[in-house]
């Protein structure tokens, strides 16, 4: 699914990146046309490698041209056109917001209009509701009071979006409920401190939410930085859930109230999180896993593994070590 | 206190409920009038035993027919009709949506329209206030700005309402204050998981709300399924706690912010919960309970005790058993 | 800063305080001004001592009048007013609703209006936006959707408002950032629990947001009670964040999604604190303190410090003592 919502330079020179990285040493002349994580990466899409992590991934990237720190230059093949920097995902950063400078600024969308009935068909909707331009709603659905829906946002069939929400940079599937007070497509938490003025990491992801999904009440889902943020098809948020960016959940997950996801972390299908539970950012948790209420994940969770605790592991030897007659 | 929300259908027959139920070789006649838990059914109300923990319940319970599992038959008295299901909780909720076809769907109320004065007794309030048909307010209320409160709700004397609050399906008594953001009664977080769709349980309960109660900002109670979720009179809870489905809090009960209670379970009189606690779903908190901020309560708790932890034990015993010098 | 927000009675004579505490037997005329705590009291204001922790503080201190409790007399010197009480706290609050009788109803602001253009300085802003009397807004900034900012709030210049937010009782810095759905400058919760009804404790503080600030979705952020909250200059907090009253937070802190603050903690600058953590009340968070996600801090953390855990303690040994590979 191509992303609507920002606007991409398309008159970038090799020579413009590498003005902005202040490398002045390196002569190269080929085509740019985008910025891309080492998967998603073809021939002409700059990349970048920051974590021995993913050393397969570099290998396997068709991307031509890679920024990355000195101490990573001979896990990437010889062939590829190689950038060195001292701060690889601050230089991501600077370029894109060189290719997508609409996506640093996240203020609210200032050109928003009353809705028109005539513009969908068999929308039910409430008062005081403000929609962007170029917002598509399909057929059957309905919206709340108060809620506001910023430009090129996209919404399918028989959802049901409540009162007092907030949504921009998504696309939402079929049969969805989306609850009261949920905010979704701000940029993410991601940023560089710096000593007066933290620096943004632009986020041009969106917030991608599949089909027959509800997000409940007050929740924030983030869009993502260079991927998007996705919530798979059947997946139920409870209240008060936080999911942060580039966070993949997937299919017929049940997320329980006030869990929280940190940043660009996967989640497998058919997973079961109870309330309060919190997984940190970068794991991949597999398909079938049960995660007792209140755990804190620090660790990847293989798929059909039940797991609880502080930091999370195997659930019976939890139980079995915490089993108090107090 | 009748519930005003959900319109009951009262032509209903034991065969309307068995051909549900594909129940084809039983044969009964008998008036069915509702469906209820064990405890408040009368005679003519189809109940459900779905748990030996209820044995004791289901001895006393009024109601002449009960739905079990085929391997909870041995439990119910010899004089009552019982139906046996595969799925006991699923059975219960296509009654209950047989019954109350309305409590499924669960969009906004979209017959709102403007607060007007003359129907009110000394009532001060803001601007944007969508208010439903059959709102009842008492006395010296206080309604802030762009809150929206659902049709036959009731608020009683001298209470304050703040911004953009959702009330729904609530009944709310004297003295109490309600603070912006916070969104009560909506259905609760209950369904069965489905391959492509979930089914949702259907939820005819109310929030019911005592007097002197404060609600926190941005605090989300959800209604209750088969029973009400209640608050009693004197508690006060901070701001960010999630209240779930049939959750029962007693009297001048303190819990403190970003507190969560899981589905069905009971909170006794003067109990202080501290911040960020987690009460797992259908536990017994006994009275003047002190439960310590981050704690993970999985168990009974008896009244009078201190209890700390994760999983939470005498708080004394995990104080002294985490006493870290580093 | 002078905090604009609570009108002070001056014309309170030393008799009307000892009526109100019952003080039948002391004899005393002396010019009162104010209640404040014990370090930021002058000659005239009455002041208050209630832990031996604070024993230096109560040598120190301008004041000439001193509400103890009997136990503590024996810490004051000798040149002291000292007023005994059963409940010092509570005395405390009703001297400060005696000097400042519109501290303690918390209402929305009833006289908002909608906004001027004419009366701001290159401000963009959204629909349905209402301003209390007095706001002070500065050059460039942006006002969201449905935003609600209460009467006597000033902000600084290029600052960004979100949408649905509700803002009262607070002051903003310059570049400073305020997202969707977040309430700022609520009263605190804290009250003195009373058999029926509560007593509601007075809270004539503000809250103070530096620059270079950004507070994100559906926080909430509590006023002080008699010092202000405080969020200093270049902080950035996530979304779900809630900051109870009288909590300070220095320069430069990263705090992430769900983390809770009890009253009265102070946190140095350049704090770093995970996801979901829960700092309790009354704590010293020094400079550069690492907090881990999920942690749960109950004793003060010195300067320079890596802590996880529940209760937190130094990470290495935490991590070391609950490796698991299960």
């Amino acid at each position: 699914m191509k992303n609507p919502f920002f606007k991409k330079k398309t008159n970038i020179k090799i020579n413009d990146v590498l003005v902005l990285l202040n490398q002045k040493k390196l002569k190269v002349n080929y085509p740019v046309n985008d910025i891309k994580e080492l998967e998603s990466a073809n021939e002409n899409d700059i990349t970048f490698f920051n974590s021995i992590k993913y050393v397969e991934s570099v290998k396997k990237t068709k991307s031509k041209m890679v920024i990355t720190h000195k101490k990573f230059v001979n896990s990437i093949p010889k062939k590829k056109i190689v950038i060195t920097v001292e701060n690889v995902l601050l230089a991501v950063s600077f370029i894109t917001s060189l290719f997508y400078p609409g996506s640093v600024n996240d203020s609210p969308d200032f050109e928003l209009n009353k809705i028109e009935k005539k513009n969908y068909k068999k929308l039910i909707f409430g008062k005081n509701i403000l929609i962007g331009k170029n917002v598509k709603i399909g057929k059957n659905c309905s919206i709340g009071h108060n809620t506001i829906i910023e430009k090129n946002v996209r919404i399918g069939n028989n959802c049901n979006i409540g009162n007092n929400v907030v949504i921009k940079n998504s696309i939402i599937g079929n049969n969805t409920n989306i609850l009261d007070g949920a905010v979704l497509g701000k940029k993410g938490f991601g940023f560089f401190p710096g000593k007066n003025l933290n620096t943004r990491y632009p986020h041009i992801g969106a917030v991608i939410i599949g089909s027959n999904v509800e997000i409940g009440c007050n929740n924030t889902i983030d869009r993502g930085s260079l991927s998007n943020t996705m919530i798979g098809d059947g997946t139920f948020l409870d209240n008060q859930v936080h999911v942060a960016h580039n966070v993949k959940i997937g299919k017929n997950c049940i997320i329980t109230a006030q869990v929280g996801f940190a940043g660009s972390t996967s989640v497998g299908n058919r997973v079961l999180i109870g309330g309060q539970a919190g997984i940190s950012g970068h794991l991949i948790i597999g398909d079938n896993v049960h995660i007792g209420g209140g755990s804190g994940v620090i660790k990847n969770i293989p798929s059909n593994t039940k797991v609880m605790g502080y930091p999370a592991r195997n659930i019976r030897n939890f139980l079995k070590d915490n089993k108090f007659n107090d």
